[in-house]
């Protein structure tokens, strides 16, 4: 059950309205990193796991970013309040100022509706940590790249806070990972098959613009694979596991 | 530049062709974790960054993802073939059935269309790389799931070969990440605000439905945070840095 | 801000898990006139309104609604449990079986991804109560369909808990639109033009399959209405308001 | 069966061509609210509807829809035509310009594609013409907004007579709606939960930015609701109506 | 303008409704291939293109496609009538039959939602001609595959009708397309680098599963292409055109 | 199997960097019409075709195609680099300046995500081929309107490189189509019904804005149709099919 209280988590100031910035502030309330998203992922995460301890972290979290959602809402808001009459305005947002009157809605910078489809989540809390951990590191930069783009102290105040809060829970769920006890490659139930997982594959080879060279046989070595050099040409160097479960190499590479 | 080699990169045999495994297939193929979304996911990324090692093993890997969808493909195209005749089987998928005479298409096993929106590329190494990681574990728990789903020893050959690839590369990028050398809370140049980013908010409290309990405190005491209980109500208890920069509570919650 | 207590709002109880109704009961999370959609588009009118009275109804039932999401989640996912080990019950929902491990998440019964297309979000006060008693009756018809398709005690109660609170909000919203003060068909500042807004066009006419019949022009009339009788063919009835704002019909059909 | 005529139902004239202002005019297009949608709305409920007298109404409008969306599209195309040739032109509308060669399409003003995700059919009659209203309303909210942001004399007649035709549908909705003769908040055939019908969850308290405070308490008393005063923390006060079907209060707040 | 007759432009009758088969026929309603498809690219066209008797074929077919729609959602309506009350004739389409009540919308046999980026608008005559030769071809075959999957004599004919009358279109645009009096391989007025034109690149080689084998030298050859083997390998044997426009093959393969 | 190698199908040069252009240009790599929909169009119809000859086609144009979405994408991103720091040219592209830090991501210019509903995909040769050919005849024209927007000779000729490939791509695909010596309405196996195939419909009459005219009559019957003016007024000119598979026009057409 939720309770909602109307002071905001963080107070948001603004000095001058700036519609193209309130335009670009989306990306954090309707965007693929912003917060609803967080705020979904993980809830939905904290309704299906079993575990009391996980749920408990991730219904935390899960509803600071609700209130995280709030905040960079209402101040994408009054970014935005010109964009409702002067046309200038209206331009650096035409879809919020001519359907919204200039209030916030879930759109990216670029007018596309927020979707389900940003969220990453599996029912396997060792890869649902990994996917929030990214998604924090997501948000992380996303807010610093904001913070490039203003100059006013308070949104950058602001940003500032929910910037740091993302670092908070990336911290968070890397412990509660290393809390399952799980090996860094354990994902799951079933074993790779071995010898395979070894091999790296050189698939991409030559030299290109820009200084692009083949690099990766060295560091695949150097890393503990044994390197496959261009398996569409010796897939006989590839390990495959066929029926009987024995290791084996395939013997040709046209059969 | 691509080039394609007619041979699969793992021969797919199917005994008897079923076609609603065929359907649930389509997750790895036109599904958000699937093989279209990882070799998209990192050649773009490949495209996009300066850096030519990691240009190179990021090349290397989303090559072998093109590989691996052809596999998947070819594997649920087999299952798929009697949806183009019988009605039974064009029940197990009628957008395909009836729209695509039985053949893939990039969609998942609900008949969503794939879209880029799966996708998560930031142009930043340390977030990409865990993106990838992230990736690499979802895909690999979800052929552990299509593996639970089939009796058709072909059709596990191939998913075991495939599963294990995925903890191939999730090896990889965890040691390009390691070679990025930053620190494991280290992301973009910003630094957060000190102070606030070690507390924890404990926002959900109280006990609910199958035992779930408010257990969040202590955990986050033990991994060293500083935890706020229920921000909402006590709002003087965050760390707020305010316009000087200097760190300061709060100084009271009007509730 | 928000704050989470671990009681849900009604208590779940499921006899058996019936996977098919789980998935159904999805429309009521992530489909269109669920849940997620209510508590969305009253929070974000609540964001963007400058009344406080109006914003404190918004926030209220918006936050109730979250509230709703997270038992209509629960219950969902615990009659979508067998879909992540048994072959049979995975077939119900393949989507969340295979990428969900069972779980649930914001998909309608058919694997659509929950998108923002689905607010109605205007920023005018009575634009949006409208848009939010016929959301309120639209969550009330699904959870009355819901009903007739389960026979489980325990779902019952509880979508019938919260298909009494969707009549609730309704009237709350209705009473709120009726507080603005303002005439039926006032919507806005501008006025419309004169004459041609009293016009009732005739455009479907004849007989058709299972009773289709030309009914509207008697009905019109009684309502106060003007009819023009298949303008496309008789163009000069309608009232057409030239560049001078003098009410003139148009001239001739043909120009 | 439909039949068309050349002539617009209001002749569209354009000054000087405003490539930024068309591309506004897509939202009556191609967007949520627009003649498409409105068009689809209603003529689909009307090939649902068995009831011949509302199936009548609804087609008529529907019909005069797809006339309006002829006019919007022609008003569009007009502004957007520099789009094609000149560089300046083509970056009001990117996807227009290239892709369209400054022709119209179903997109917004932001380029998203139209949807079906916008449309709200239910089956249901009283919510279905509720949904017509507060399509209407929309619509014309929209038409308004778009009035303020240019002076082009032709386009504002056009848009002036498009935004009457919305008032005159939305009291033909109402009027359709009265007809069915159910009380205002009669939704199908379930009656709610009585008791807890009338409860008032007040979710939101204390004050925020801007002036937000808490005054739903008194509203809702005088709207004739019993009001629960922070329900999450006080679960016992809500009336639940459990598996007996007798009314009771949760007996405490933490079970 | 449009006008609408409520007699069908086929009439439509079912022997036993058949909810499995009705959800199989939105695939011609919302989904990517059907009449709703249909009528908007056509009648966008029309709306687009200054040509006036293009636009009056146009026009002519978009009107037919909108009665089609009409005809398509009629039949679809009745056979998944049973949806709204029978919980074995909702699992057929769940999405139907919990939000729409059994009626039709414009999603696809999966649910997916219609949406505009089905359509192929470009503005360009001889490119637009070419869009709706193919899609009338897809829309014969898609009627082709549902005849395929009933037995019910009233559903045949209007299946047989509809089919039918895609060939007409399709024969009807392959005529206004010889009527622009343009080159099979002219498109636009830019041309092509002549003897890059030329060039076919066998970009696939050797031999795969179930016998593909590299047959496409000889095909290319045979019909007046020069092949460059492998130019991945072999970029030097690429024709290309440099700054100076003159006409040069790429010097050597590694630059 | 793939094999990349790191050298470009064509090397790409940037004078100045132009992000508005940039951005334009990503239609060629994340919009509709763009490298990667054809690179996956193809790909998927020639892993779903049993026809070795065509299979080969299709994967050696499949191939070449995702080459040049690696050209596009590495002139696109040349072009945005700006974008990463400087905040006018952030306004450019603002979706890929602050998720993406600058770099490409298969959106198209107005940051719609790259979906699969942009694919025809049907499993059908004749009607593949048609889908093919004119997702060519789109691409060059896309190129061509590109080729009109910038004044930089590199990208001028990396666009001239790519637009020649696809009518090389057209060219073969037509022959493709011819060597299935299949009649010019062929599609599929089941014929048309006779007579009604020959009849065309003037669904759209009388003359309209910039002289818009009813010339189809005319046109119809010098290319060999028969003509049924306005069939919504005139059902018993067409010619129906009915139950016993014998030729008849309607009856009556009851208006």
């Amino acid at each position: 059950m939720y309770h909602h209280v109307k002071q905001l988590m963080y107070t948001v100031k603004v000095g001058e309205a700036d519609p193209r910035f309130g335009n670009m502030l989306l990306e954090q309330f309707g965007g693929a990193n912003g917060e609803l998203a967080a705020a979904m992922q993980y809830t939905i995460q904290g309704i299906n796991t079993p575990d009391p301890q996980l749920k408990d972290v991730l219904m935390d979290i899960g509803t600071e970013e609700l209130s995280h959602l709030e905040v960079i809402g209402t101040l994408a808001r009054m970014h935005l309040k010109p964009a409702a009459a002067a046309r200038k305005a209206a331009e650096a947002d035409p879809l919020l100022a001519i359907t919204g009157g200039g209030g916030v809605n879930l759109y990216n910078s670029q007018g596309s509706a927020w979707t389900a489809d940003y969220l990453k989540i599996t029912g396997q809390p060792e890869v649902d940590l990994r996917n929030n951990i990214a998604a924090e590191a997501r948000a992380k930069i996303t807010y610093e790249r904001l913070l490039a783009f203003t100059d006013d102290q308070g949104s950058k105040d602001a940003l500032q806070f929910l910037m740091t809060r993302e670092i908070t829970h990336m911290k968070a769920f890397m412990q509660a990972l290393e809390g399952l006890g799980k090996g860094p490659l354990e994902i799951g139930m079933l074993p790779p098959t071995p010898g395979l997982v070894d091999q790296f594959f050189n698939d991409s080879t030559g030299e290109g613009q820009e200084g692009a060279v083949d690099m990766s046989t060295t560091w695949a070595r150097q890393n503990g694979f044994e390197v496959v050099e261009s398996p569409a040409f010796h897939a006989d160097q590839m390990e495959v596991d066929g029926p009987t479960g024995a290791r084996r190499r395939r013997s040709s590479a046209k059969k």
